[in-house]
């Protein structure tokens, strides 16, 4: 909590990235082999401490399936294509054809606007428990009050709300039908993720309201430029940890560990191992799983907020094809640079600094460098 | 205030650029309709805290026009093409060629060199008054005492004076006309702005001459070239704080609000955001105004140092022309650059952050990176 | 020792790299002819502060002859392709051949597949014998059990232990052989160099082992990819100065001087200085020597690590070959950058800075940059 | 005085270079005609605080006599080309056509191996003072002692013995005749100025010498490689501010002011301001000298140490030939880099800071950035 005053009366904080850290081997080693990586959300107990984020370049009912079978999950954006398309396969093609810049921004901020056609929140949600694992679906705050119920009516078993900046206190228009986060995550049936959030006082608010897990966003993705039209930008290993801090009070007040989910960024094994050490029980994917053989992005990536309708605040990019989902998750890798076998390489990462689980990983000795590593 | 010795008995202070920071969301959010980003300086009361800056690539009478159309005023530069052409248009279409390099400094060179002529001041202003809005002109501290009598008759009602240093301390050759700010400013009958100002100090100063704002200059622009020419450079998020907090103090001392006004180097609405939230009351806008269709630079900008007879110490660059001033000013953006719709992502950076008006956004979270975000 | 709080209670600490430092002149200076460079590691008297790494790409039993008649030896890779294959000449000409991509690593992964022929061990620890100088290989931790003894018996004189991280406390699979190296090093007939370490912890655990020697790892190699696959990634500056701390407190404690050895990120005359002036007694060279003509990988470039199975750990690189192993050593050199003339640069680097032996040069003046220089 | 551990034992200082720095402006303001930017070098007084390197590219008899014109002086390098060749100028034109990299350092090697020719020292000194202006040459170290005296008969009136690091306190050769720079610039009938030095013991040391001025080097010049080759590099701005601190002292207790020159490094005129701010009387210039249309180098730029037969230290650089000697010193200028008139832009930076002396101007506002401006 590095305060510093930038000038006059006005103070501000030292903000660190994952890319301003590393970790440094210390006391024993380990073999890969008898590392425990695996996580425990509510009820779920999970093989992989990753899942897919509600992306339409990420998550599909099929990749959701395929995720399932090694030992995840993954999340549908019930607010994107596959909502306001019956058969969002044409449009996922065209958009995979799209050349990065303002003609792509305009075609998905026109595709996008095609609503959300409720029909399709319940079958969505039917397709996901068809495909196994856990069904989990993510809205955003403004409509969660609105399409929470078909969801959950269709068998959703995990919603995940998420925004740039979710608090417990949002300051709505009078006239709109305020989103009390505190009594509807406290009355709703099943587990609820909250995020983002960056700061441990937010957390906790949210910790409070009875989220099973926070989300904490280092930017909404890889493509995100909030810094650029918003000014806003969240250093995510100083967030994961701050928030990993509010978990330790909240459970400390209450009994319960919730979990700290970070998200955006992360683009290879070792970024997954930084944002774990910094405090991290998951980590949501991305970008790494947009360069998926079965992405239903076929090859591009874009985030909720690059079409956004006045304000796009994300990338449309083009990313290359790297391996299978199986061999991007668990190897093997044929490349130098971390994008495949990302529990292979965390395993490995907890072995040379010798850990045997993720809980006591949050130990982990780190460095900090005055340049990006 | 980080004073550091950078060797001997030599100190140097820590100083930040917008660059330098971002914005983190904290407590609340609110709905970005929810927000008040009007701005009232001395008598004029604007719905934006931004205006056109007195650069001739950005503000003819016929953008300071458009701008008050938007919300807001135009600041002409009263030293520039306008007063120094009868018909400025054909000298901007062939600016608008130049190749950048030395050959469009020396033609900037030859252009200027053309004296300003008296008579134009007056009519200039009358066409300003013509297209409604603030009538507001721009004199250098050299010129000012000359030209101001004419420009006020015709109907000026807001000055700027403005140089890279501008001090209630000047001092002049004996056989000058010396200009002295505090006289000057207290009895002059309309409102009038002082700047660059770099420094509590010299910004308290200023603010007790009479002024009703002080301009903080990053740099003249973004296309300024004081450091490679002067060794000049002014870290803009540590200036504004600095004379943010000179200005509550003078606020103490006098019971009198002034404004405190950024200028040089914000590109984007996340420039402008970072800005107001270090403490500036409102934002000079150059760079991004120059991006306009209806800019008078047709796609060229540049400074007025940049024209300079004997030390040229700005670039001259071409820019890419994105949309209407409108679109600059209000979106809907197609672009995830943050060159459009710079209300539209302040409004909504205020909302993540939850703050209802600009006063209460100078309290926003702020984290410092090792580099540049 | 600045340990910092990213976030919450989290810290990290700052760590150093040899590009954030540079030697500052003081005091006094000394002619390069004044210069003593030389260094005993165990019996062993050599005139270089330096000797090859165990990589394929730098050293082979010809070049460790040679490197022993210029005052220094080689270290073979006892797990390498001279182990796993009789005449691996045209695999080596083969891999020169790779264009650097996930190509050139698939067929590295495919070529290091091939097993170790035990007999091998022995041929090539004979050839070794045969070139003169300390003879001298290595074995990973977590094969040196099962080869230690072909080597020890053909005449190996000198056994590296080396590993991303090495551990007096290695946690394997209950039905594996550990390795002790508490004990394994105590009773090993020879000297036995161990590492990589990074911190003062491990480090005094090696030490008290029996080790001769142990290495700091910068990163395995200038071609690690450490950081983006595991996020792991040693400050050597820091680690060299640590370890160096170890070295002290253990001599104390035991009246035994273990020397330490630096290795990885060192390209040039000025890293090699600047390692040793931190507070290395010697540096184990990879990428230099790589740049040789006589080098065995003929242009190419590549660590151990390169052609892992399942998640390769380093780039494959072509290098150009800048003159012959004695001018990359003892010079004249024709090239400004460093890369030639090693020797002559330390000796000058010690001259212009004023100190006769290494042992005095680890108290020299160090500046820090807040940028790499 | 940052001292900062950078592990275990091992101290290092924070190092400041001028690109690290900007000069803020403050109090008051002053018209560049009320600057006083005028030296005095022992009984010479200068209207400039610059003058020419002694490199062969920079500083000819020709040079040294039109800088002498313009109110400054050259150092001719009585160990350069002037001394080696009768007629220098087909060697300086075929140098002029080299292409930068090792045939352009073989070459430059061979030239200089060329020995000096002690009658054309005398000689050279000759052409100097028949070309007016204060007669200055320069000798490194290491010869001072052989040749010192054919060029003080000849008529030199300023010596500069010039080496990477000069100390009162060389050890060299029990055989070689040793320079103690004590007596011998005690004794020396002309003024001698001595360098580089990089820290204030060892400046204040110098000073005791007698020496008039010390130079201060931030490396040997812009193309230095001390870095890649010996490590070693002097943070610039700290070296200045240290041994401006030893000449506060040194003033204190002999009643002498030393002046303190800075060297290396100073490309614009916004490092000269930086440079002088830092605490230097005065700046010797090379790089920007070498632009000029005169330059004897005829567009390429190299350092002495470029030539060096065993180790060279400094590349060999074609650079834009920008304008005359007189252009790069007085203006006007057509480019906005700060290459050309860099006195003008020195008198503005006092005057925007509101100095009307260098002595003053010593004490003006700096900033330091946490990245390179």
């Amino acid at each position: 909590m590095l305060e510093t005053t930038i000038g006059g009366a006005r103070q501000a904080r030292a903000g660190y990235a994952l890319a301003d850290l590393s970790l440094v081997p210390s006391r024993r080693t380990r073999d890969p082999s008898l590392v425990d990586v695996s996580w425990q959300l509510d009820a779920y107990k999970l093989d992989l401490p990753v899942f897919g984020a509600p992306l339409d370049a990420v998550t599909s009912p099929s990749t959701a399936a395929l995720m399932a079978e090694l030992g995840s999950f993954g999340v549908l954006n019930l607010e994107g294509l596959w909502t306001r398309y019956r058969d969002p396969q044409d449009v996922l093609a065209e958009i995979a054809t799209l050349t990065p810049g303002p003609t792509a921004t305009r075609r998905l901020q026109q595709l996008y606007a095609e609503p959300v056609q409720p029909e399709l929140i319940g079958e969505r949600v039917e397709a996901l428990k068809a495909g196994g694992g856990v069904v989990a679906g993510s809205l955003t705050p403004q409509r969660v009050e609105r399409w929470h119920g078909a969801a959950l009516e269709a068998g959703l078993e995990l919603l995940v709300v998420q925004g740039v900046a979710v608090t417990a206190q949002h300051v709505g228009p009078a006239d709109a039908d305020p989103l009390d986060l505190r009594s509807f995550t406290a009355r709703y049936d099943i587990p609820v993720v909250l995020g983002g959030v960056s700061s441990a006082k937010t957390a906790i608010h949210l910790m409070r309201t009875g989220a099973v897990g926070v989300l904490v966003d280092g930017d909404a993705s890889n493509v995100s430029t909030n810094n650029q039209t918003l000014g806003i930008e969240v250093p995510l290993a100083t967030a994961i940890a701050d928030v990993a801090a509010a978990r330790s009070r909240y459970l400390e007040e209450s009994g319960r560990y919730v979990h700290v989910i970070a998200s955006g960024g992360i683009s290879t094994s070792g970024d997954l191992a930084k944002a774990l050490a910094c405090g991290a029980d998951a980590v949501m994917l991305g970008r790494p799983l947009a360069a998926a053989a079965e992405a239903p992005g076929g090859g591009a990536y874009w985030g909720f907020a690059a079409a956004h309708p006045s304000l796009p605040r994300g990338r449309f990019e083009q990313v290359e094809t790297v391996g299978s989902t199986e061999v991007i998750l668990h190897g093997p890798s044929d490349r130098d640079d971390g994008q495949l076998n990302l529990i292979g390489g965390l395993r490995r990462a907890l072995g040379v600094t010798g850990y045997e689980s993720l809980a006591r990983f949050h130990e982990s000795e780190l460095a900090i460098w005055s340049r990006p590593q």
